[in-house]
């Protein structure tokens, strides 16, 4: 089902200081020069993934002649962003025809097994990264000017002639990230899950910092707002790259909806230009990222001249409760939470506005503004108070959610977060809710981080470290060299677009491992 | 069935004074920067050619917003050469994933309605004019690296995204040729026919001149020096573009194999070099060309030095002969003659070889060398002899060819152009051929050309004018700009290529009508 938001009537104001600020903060990349690790044959099974099998050494790639349909796969051993660069020439009679190649990039060695023209899912198929290419004259090189984001490159020679067979001579990608490997400290571990963990939720956050923090170098390639906050935290602990964050935050407060509201994504090229899609979790979360980065950089400046931005998130939140102090759900596309399909989101987004309402009160704090934590802090409890009264069921000792009074995970995990229970509560909740596993489960790591959290958060540290290897650790087992954007254990294949040929593979939100493992452990 | 040549093991010898004469005398390209003249609409009918409709004014061309499987097809108002630049933008909410294009470009209407996914020819379906494109950033310029040869292009927006539509909101032609319309007088006559048959000819070979004479600008885009002759001898009537003809000429003489034997064509990019295609007609007709060029340039200087290169053609072609002075058929890809399916090469090779014989003589008589004169001459007529003693039906009053005796159009055409038989003779065989209309016709306009000079070396003048009516004529009524690579005129759709898909809609060979208008009337 496609979730678009369209408001062609919105209304933005700029604030130029803001955005001037961002891009003083823009970054250089890191360049990397990457070749190909091996040839590859990719080849399908019974199992929802297939098999890479070693073919032979890069070093005899030109002795493929590769006649119309032939094809290769090359394996650049670990997952990349960059640019590729390909040297391509003719052997046997002199080249009659143009060559006509395709190639294709995967993050994953699944993607390699799909055909693009069986998809028909609602996101535009201009994400499948396939190029069709005619060289008139060879030899050729081949600068792409598309970034790639790969493990695997398929290189089909569609037609060449009777007369005459392709050869690639050599392959280059240069590899860029605004992080540095060489810059962090992997964790020391006898657990060799853990390490794992750590290390391919760095390689997820490195790929996707790029001249912003990204949701995917695949797809979308921009900054959502939920995604931040997320990378933010990680980044912290690992990359400590300071300025990216602030970039981001003075991006989303350097252009709003005329009331003020952050949008939930933004983009840069050809110029920079907030999206018209409005989240109300996203919007209030930028309080949330706005309070960790003056804990993790103790800059002031920042935190001063963002607060109004913050604080303005939470007064549009307040005008959409009801009277019983309960949030009313909004129509179409108004919160994300997770992908969860029929998801009622009341009381979660009822807990994201304890949780952020809590942080922006901090932020109030830190600023000297005893009014406005005084306001904010009485907020919060007052719709805690809410949640406890409207939306708890004895019965199942679980939340409810909205007027059909759905239980699913999501709730539970704001809830506690929001600190709308104790800790002591939140652990009979957590117990109560595995128990009865409901049909509203969780879909992306968004969601399961999140859920790992409260579990921490309550002091279930074994729970969310056996979950964090079953979740994070699935996606290890089935070959991730960084994580992605869907995972769903019990139904690898799934898909909210409609097809996983679009699905990203590489993707900020759920990086979080490294983050968990060094606060949390 | 494919006819294709490959001699891997082919020894060539290059002289490089010839070579470098050759690229004195590259030509510099005139620029023509052409705009859309109509969007139109493209509608397929019972008939074998589709329909073309106007639909709108390039001028509103911006107002058409694509979204995902939307097209729009413009026509840019006669044949063009030349590189395309696009203006590409969004309307709608951000562009919030690639543009995915697909760009067609079609010499006729008719391409347009062909699928290329169809194709299943045997010559490379890399010559189909499509392009796939990804655009990352709108608004941008796609200024396309391919020559293209069209007058229809086609932009589909095969994905946006459900948030934005593509707007094209310029497109340009830089249309290119070594020869200008400007320099030619086109001819005066009351029949609107014959202007248009002198119009559409002129802009066939003018679109065919680029840095050498291509066959087509579509497809090979090479010299090929049966082409070139044709080609040479409509120029000297029209652009008289000499240099471009020595040019090419001395390319063919700058690389032969180490025999001597001059090769079918050319390829000038990456670097230059001779294809590995031998057709012995192609190489006898360098004399020719020869011949001519001297004949109308006045330049002895290129006669005399590519006069033994001419000399060696007909001393290698004269070794496949038998003992009663016929010529011995090759194998494979031998000889050209034409693309008709089944023929018996024999006579008509036999014809080429007395026809260019004498021409190789006047270049001996015109240099002085009485000898090498006097020994071509007795060659001709000893060859002529033969073919009339051997190859001479008297039942039918037809040349035969082959062990079978095949009786068809082009044994007739060629020896009667090589002065075999008598002008008298001539018109008998013209006729009786005609009224038996053999199974072995004539497919591609090149052979029914030497048809046409058949018949008014023969004195039929009304009869050549009527048939270049019917078959030129033909190409014209079916809305031809450029005259054609093939034509059948009771088989339209014919292809020797599996499908028509990739035939060439612009092609040297059929510029012809201008040439015999001017010599002939």
């Amino acid at each position: 089902m496609p979730k678009v938001s369209i408001d062609l009537d919105m209304v933005l104001v700029t604030n130029q200081e803001f955005v001037k600020k961002a891009e003083d903060c823009m970054p250089e990349l890191h360049e990397t020069m990457v070749k190909p690790a091996a040839l590859v044959d990719i080849v399908k099974t019974d199992a929802v993934y297939p098999q890479v099998k070693q073919k032979d050494s890069v070093e005899n790639l030109s002795n493929y002649h590769l006649a119309k349909g032939d094809k290769i796969c090359l394996d650049f051993g670990d997952h990349q962003v960059g640019y590729v660069t390909l040297k391509v020439n003719s052997v046997g009679s002199p080249q009659d025809a143009p060559a006509f190649l395709r190639l294709k990039f995967g993050e994953i060695a699944k993607e390699m097994t799909e055909n693009s023209a069986d998809y028909d899912g609602w996101i535009s198929r201009g994400w499948i990264q396939e190029e069709y290419i005619h060289v008139d004259i060879l030899p050729a090189e081949l600068k792409l000017p598309r970034r790639y984001a790969f493990r695997y490159m398929e290189i089909e020679a569609i037609d060449t002639s009777l007369k005459w067979q392709l050869v690639v001579e050599d392959v280059t990608c240069i590899s860029v990230s605004a992080a540095s490997m060489d810059e962090v400290k992997h964790i020391e571990s006898e657990d060799e899950m853990v390490r794992s963990l750590d290390r391919v939720s760095l390689r997820t956050l490195m790929n996707c910092m790029q001249s912003v923090f990204e949701d995917g170098p695949k797809r979308d390639r921009r900054l959502w707002l939920g995604d931040l906050r997320l990378q933010a935290l990680t980044n912290y602990v690992t990359f400590r790259n300071f300025d990216l964050v602030k970039r981001c935050l003075y991006l989303f407060a350097g252009q709003t909806r005329d009331d003020g509201l952050v949008s939930a994504c933004l983009f840069t090229e050809p110029k920079f230009i907030v999206d018209d899609t409005f989240l109300l979790d996203y919007s209030m979360f930028f309080g949330a990222a706005l309070l960790d980065y003056y804990k993790a950089s103790g800059d002031m400046e920042t935190l001063r001249d963002l607060s109004k931005c913050a604080y303005r998130q939470m007064e549009i939140v307040k005008e959409q409760f009801d009277e019983k102090n309960l949030l009313v759900n909004g129509e179409g596309f108004w919160a994300f939470i997770d992908w969860t399909e029929g998801l009622d989101k009341q009381a979660a987004m009822q807990g994201v506005y304890i949780f952020c309402t809590k942080k922006v009160q901090q932020i109030a704090e830190i600023l000297g503004d005893k009014e406005k934590a005084t306001e904010l802090s009485a907020e919060a409890e007052t719709k805690a108070e809410a949640a406890r009264k409207y939306l708890w069921d004895k019965e199942t000792g679980l939340f409810v959610s909205g007027s059909d009074r759905q239980i699913s995970y999501a709730s539970q995990v704001w809830l506690i977060l929001a600190g709308a229970v104790s800790s002591e509560e939140g652990i009979q909740i957590l117990d109560k809710v595995k128990e009865l596993n409901p049909e509203k489960g969780m879909v992306s790591p968004y969601m399961n981080h999140h859920y790992v959290e409260a579990l921490l958060l309550c002091g279930k540290k074994e729970e969310a470290m056996d979950y964090m290897k079953y979740y994070w650790g699935g996606m290890i087992s089935s070959g991730a060299d960084t994580f992605w954007e869907l995972y769903n254990p019990k139904n690898p294949a799934e898909s909210p677009y409609g097809n996983s040929i679009v699905n990203s593979y590489c993707h900020a939100w759920s990086c979080t491992p490294a983050y968990l493992l060094r606060k949390y452990f």
